[in-house]
């Protein structure tokens, strides 16, 4: 059943219109019928039902009928990635939403090309892997922010830092993950040159940081990304059973459409 | 330093003409002078030092030099991938390599629309996804071939099966991969619709076969893919850190160029 997030607030008996595209994306994309049923989520009321109530030449209608699952968070990690080429980025942001979470926060290294990415263009794209990929709010994409402001803000919000150290003397990110503590956490990549020294010394000397290795193999930043999240989520995120609950169908971990 | 996949035999003192591909690559893309230095592998006698020894109009020749690294393999894991979509199959390619597979099978199950794929555009995307991550060996890619003679190459290999199972009652990956016996082993992923219910019953029915759990969320054909291989890797592979070696600088788990 086709999923849409939405800004509108969410309740039993509500009318609302969704957005120009979202409404064409339903009449003459998917060529919806009057009263076809969807869901809908806007990050704070929950899954609903609704139906599509009207359709005219300028939009149309959903009439909110039920909710379906209460309103459920991801656990409290952010990506931390260093801007890297336009489909890297785009790439990253679609994985972080299907992986879980919370936030993307785009940093400013020393061997960072950029310094501005197109957050609408990036935030959409993780609106709709967030309507694929079942979960109930989106992941934030956060303005590109200079490495020290965000290693600032770890300090401030005491946020621990798995950091993807390339030079390879970190042990394995699952043995190092094993019984840390729980979140809040950010996962930080670095730029596809590598942290600068002296960005490195900083990193590692943070207290809040744990330095792991992603494996033998040199990984493209998109791969890291992937893969950093993966293993914090089986570590101490949501992929460890412990939290398995909800409606069957819901809950899996099977490949979705395309 | 550039890094090249070549078919020829690789030994101190010989000479070698790349494909004209490679040739156009090196000089005129990367713009190679004569004495450059790059490195060669080929799958088979390991990695070896080389240098631009001739340039001509329908080519060039390297001078083969000195040993650099011991053939090694990566551990002896398959991941057999549903076929899906183009880009998401090329991207899966590519991961794959990344990731340390062995080899990718190409799967023909109940609902895959396709039965073909462009082997020989699969496997440059291998062999350039295996010169940027460092490996001696590039992934095959082999021809697609139906779910049922898959399942029973694995019995007759004695191979386990690593079966990412979309219903949601698998015990999570981490959980089901440790203490589980060694390579080699497999990694099936289906494709978007997912298996049919008497796919499932086969594969799950299979002595072979380890059910697991990738998360609570539905993940895209190239996001499980990535995502299962990694764990596998973490648990069971390369990635534990119990044979880490080799110069400084080449075992990384950083990120590479892109």
């Amino acid at each position: 059943m086709i999923r849409l997030f939405v800004d509108a607030h969410l309740a039993a008996g509500a009318r609302i219109s969704p957005t120009p595209e979202q409404a064409h994306y339903l009449t003459r994309v998917m060529r919806l019928g009057l009263d076809a049923p969807l869901l809908l989520f806007n990050g704070r009321d929950g899954e609903w039902r609704a139906r599509l109530a009207e359709t005219g030449r300028r939009g149309c209608v959903l009439a909110i009928e039920a909710l379906v699952r209460p309103q459920a968070q991801v656990p409290d990690v952010d990506l931390v990635i260093a801007l890297v080429k336009r489909p890297r980025l785009e790439t990253i942001v679609e994985k972080a939403a299907e992986l879980g979470a919370r936030r993307v926060r785009l940093a400013v290294t020393a061997r960072t090309n950029a310094d501005r990415a197109n957050l609408a263009r990036l935030a959409a794209i993780a609106a709709e892997a967030a309507e694929q990929t079942g979960r109930l709010d989106v992941p934030a994409i956060l303005a590109p922010e200079p490495l020290a402001t965000i290693l600032a803000a770890m300090a401030a919000e005491d946020r621990r830092l798995m950091f993807c150290d390339e030079a390879g003397d970190a042990p394995p990110a699952a043995a190092a993950l094993a019984g840390a503590p729980p979140a809040p956490w950010a996962v930080l990549i670095g730029p596809e040159g590598g942290f600068s020294p002296a960005e490195r010394e900083t990193i590692r000397a943070a207290p809040f940081a744990t330095p792991v290795s992603l494996g033998r193999r040199i990984l493209r930043a998109d791969t890291a990304a992937i893969t950093a999240l993966c293993l914090w989520q089986s570590a101490l995120g949501d992929w460890r059973g412990l939290e398995v609950g909800g409606p069957a169908g819901q809950v899996t971990g099977g490949t979705g459409g395309d």
